[in-house]
């Protein structure tokens, strides 16, 4: 390949990124060679600036660029009501809804024994801590419907239900939009566990 | 959405990209979030060193981080013979090929009237100084198998053929691999007018 060596390089860096593939890398590495030196650099500037400015609220964990996050400190917020996920992607989807009104708990990722994840690597005692110090009312788990995810879940569940606190579970079945006739069985046996009174 | 801010101006840069959507964009996002600082540093820093030390070949328009790239620079290169290609990643995808072993020229882009794009925004002068100085004995045009495309090769073609030079284009036809069944009309048209004896 005839890149010269800067373009080699950061369709190297390129390449690292979660789905983006050698072509991909190409046409981005293209892109940015294209554009106005000041675009670039705004990129550039933008990437150093999340490393420098973003953590992790001392609170709930969710990534913020204060010591306490803008969820945790609204006081229109239900502190009694904690929604537990696995990361901060899951907690800008329960965001997204505009229905929840409490607060949340980020575990930093799921019990995983294949990839050497215990609970002890999660943020479980923080939790527990929570739920002590703030007189939680209810748990909900919203944790991804997966083997992982599922297994997190009933640890979570254990870990607090000792403090008589309310533990909830997101519902899981047909998504809204579905086709029953291509849900895979799994969504189905839920969709049919999870029937309600009508 | 709750984006701290340093993160919604990273989503938003990555946005601008091509062929990444807003869900890439925050995946890639907290991807940048996640790995260690060292590492996003690395690619901040490539997009920077990219945009200050690559330019353009003053010969052939390829982009370098030399005066003269690495392809013109090379004595085994044939200079009597050009590929006139579109745009750099066209150069390399002739490279790959490891069969042409004279040089490019790179046009920088083709006609587009749609676009407003007019010959006279391309490399065309560049071209005929070359082809008059380094007395080339053959232009292969390399242009994409488009409407564009094949109305920049025809205006090359004219531009060039006065200096006794000779004109060829490369094959368009069936891709290798490719199945009769699925091509469209018009490569099977090329294809069947491109024929050539056994």
């Amino acid at each position: 390949m005839h890149y010269a060596k800067p373009l080699a390089r950061l369709v190297g860096e390129l390449e690292k990124l979660p789905g983006i593939g050698p072509k991909s890398a190409q046409r981005l590495a293209f892109h940015l060679l294209r554009i106005p030196a000041d675009e670039a650099r705004q990129l550039a500037a933008s990437i150093m600036d999340v490393k420098e400015r973003i953590g992790v609220c001392s609170v709930c964990f969710n990534f913020t660029d204060q010591p306490v996050c803008d969820i945790c400190r609204n006081d229109r917020r239900d502190r009694k009501v904690l929604c537990v996920v696995a990361d901060p992607r899951d907690l800008l989807a329960m965001e997204r809804t505009n229905e929840f009104t409490g607060l949340y708990h980020v575990l930093g990722g799921v019990i995983s024994p294949m990839e050497g994840i215990g609970p002890e690597m999660l943020r479980m005692r923080e939790l527990i801590e929570r739920v002590q110090r703030d007189e939680v009312k209810e748990v909900i788990l919203a944790t991804n419907p997966t083997v992982e995810g599922d297994v997190t879940a009933m640890y979570v569940a254990r870990l607090v239900k000792p403090f008589s606190v309310r533990v909830t579970k997101i519902a899981f079945g047909l998504p809204v939009g579905g086709d029953l006739d291509y849900a895979d069985q799994a969504t189905l046996i839920q969709a049919l566990e999870g029937r309600r009174e009508l």
